[in-house]
């Protein structure tokens, strides 16, 4: 039997896009305001203060250990509505498919998406697809936008940083980037993508240590290092993090040292990084090891006041050294 | 002097990314939700009850007579909140960049984007680059997600479409088909995008005529025909269209007769399709004629008992053929 592909036609806005939104999109989705198929989601405001982000994932490859571009567009979403301090409630799903994609491959993707946005209580409500020649594009390109309700009384931004605050990591770091390079190079590397929705444990955090918490960030493209540089530059004071501190997992190191990656530069997908009051710091780790995706969280440095708008790592043998922004190209196409 | 181009690492989240976002982007969009650069835009909700929307837009070529890729992003997004019945208050930008893209084409779409967005009053908050290799994309891909203010009172679904209802488009059709068309082919046809944002449109309609609207839709891919077809099917009712009502330019009825298209196919950006009890008919095309949008507009149609969901085109000779959904591939990326 012939497998089935996606086809030109079925970004054409005629009769096989209606077949390929309702057999697959719809069916995956279905939820009251996706399925009167307008151009257009109405609902109710959600809440008072909104939050609204977006993301296009164009991660190569699709699959990879530990979730899929699908799951990956979802929990992307996610987490930046998290880290912002709102719940998520809606999102937006938008394919640009390469001519040629496995339809099983894309029903596989797109299953993905509604069993992740199902789990965190967020409904796809609106969606477009187009479908673009071979050699235009690379099987699928994804594009989530949410929309969340910012908590009462939140108010996360790296100006708030002053020095003696304590910066916080939720769990190990570089699990996405090392899953995902190990997948593109067939290298067998055992560690799967941390690929996960955070908002759960975003929201424990600021229940328990509330307007204490400074800022907080996914640390994805960039890495630690990248994020710790913008809440440096942003704040205007120094952060001082421990090499020692820093939760990375063993074949993530060897991996990294094989390779000659630093993990401070590596994606994460399922990592929250932290600034709260110091008086947080027992109360938050232990709420954060008490979710299943904080049970490594650590305490990985703190804020000081020189010099400023700079990251220094204090390493294992007690030398320090700046850690600047990533610089140049590490790993394309990551997320 | 060497041309400057995107490289691979303007979508890797470090010095380049940000070096992206601050001179282009930030530039441009410039407004105090997106400068704080979070990961996502934090503002009141805007309203009671909210529209929200998306769409890619793979447009090949990216410039063409009338607009731009960046410009049609806009309109689109707007459009179909307009055609909801709402004013559009909010959007994101996310563009996925071939590797090797003019930095001077990337400038010309963006400040193209906040013109348009500026026009309109919508502000654009929030958004994402990434970059991909040569030949896995094709210049640019932008999505836009938008969110908009649903008038009050407003309740729009081709499902309260009537027997006696009437149908009417705001101009003629075909144009950004042909336009697009022609640029792509160097066809030199002497025809514009009508690519244009129509709130200000749907919304003097929805004040003129408040509740007698049933339903408004823009007729992009697919065309005329399409969005007809899924008005009928939703409703289960026929409508019947005289050809000669249906507004088209001489230039693109001379390239659809050439080249063998029919503009009931043919994509518009600045259209919209209205479906209103008849007793508006004449106060809407008062309305509508004295907007620059609405010059053209007609009634070319209306709502009858049967064949059910059937639309039925009575042809300027007197013959009646059934005009079906578009089946199959018309033209790829016309937006």
């Amino acid at each position: 039997m012939e497998e089935k592909i996606v086809l030109l036609a079925h970004g054409a806005g005629g009769k096989l896009t209606h077949n390929l939104i309702e057999e697959i999109f719809l069916k995956a989705f279905d939820n009251p305001y996706l399925s009167p198929l307008n151009d257009q989601a109405v609902f109710s405001s959600p809440g008072k203060e909104l939050a609204f982000t977006t993301d296009s994932y164009v991660v190569n490859p699709i699959f990879f250990p530990g979730g899929d571009i699908g799951k990956l567009a979802v929990c992307g979403t996610i987490n930046d509505l998290a880290v912002g301090g709102a719940d998520p409630v809606y999102m937006s799903a938008s394919f640009i498919i390469e001519e040629g994609m496995p339809m099983r491959e894309l029903e596989k993707i797109v299953s993905s998406m509604a069993r992740t946005s199902m789990e965190c209580g967020v409904r796809i409500v609106t969606g477009d697809t187009k479908v673009v020649e071979r050699g235009k594009g690379d099987k699928v390109f994804i594009n989530t936008t949410g929309i969340g309700v910012v908590r009462e009384g939140v108010r996360l931004s790296p100006s708030f940083i002053r020095p003696g605050d304590i910066v916080m990591v939720s769990g190990t770091i570089g699990d996405h980037g090392i899953a995902v390079l190990s997948e593109r190079g067939g290298l067998n590397i055992p560690v799967e993508s941390d690929c996960a929705p955070l908002h759960a444990l975003t929201g424990e955090v600021l229940s328990k240590a509330g307007a204490r918490v400074k800022a907080m960030r996914d640390p994805t493209r960039g890495g630690l290092a990248t994020i710790l540089n913008e809440f440096s530059e942003s704040s205007g004071f120094c952060i001082l993090i421990e090499e020692e501190s820093i939760p990375v997992k063993d074949a993530v190191k060897g991996a990294c040292e094989l390779l000659g990656f630093d993990p401070l530069y590596l994606a994460n997908e399922g990592k929250a990084v932290i600034v709260a009051s110091s008086e947080c710091a027992s109360g938050l780790l232990f709420v954060m090891r008490n979710n299943p995706l904080g049970r490594s969280a650590a305490v990985i440095g703190r804020v000081i006041e020189g010099p400023k708008g700079k990251v220094v790592l204090e390493t294992t043998v007690g030398n320090r050294r700046a850690v600047e922004k990533l610089s140049g190209e590490q790993l394309p196409r990551i997320c």
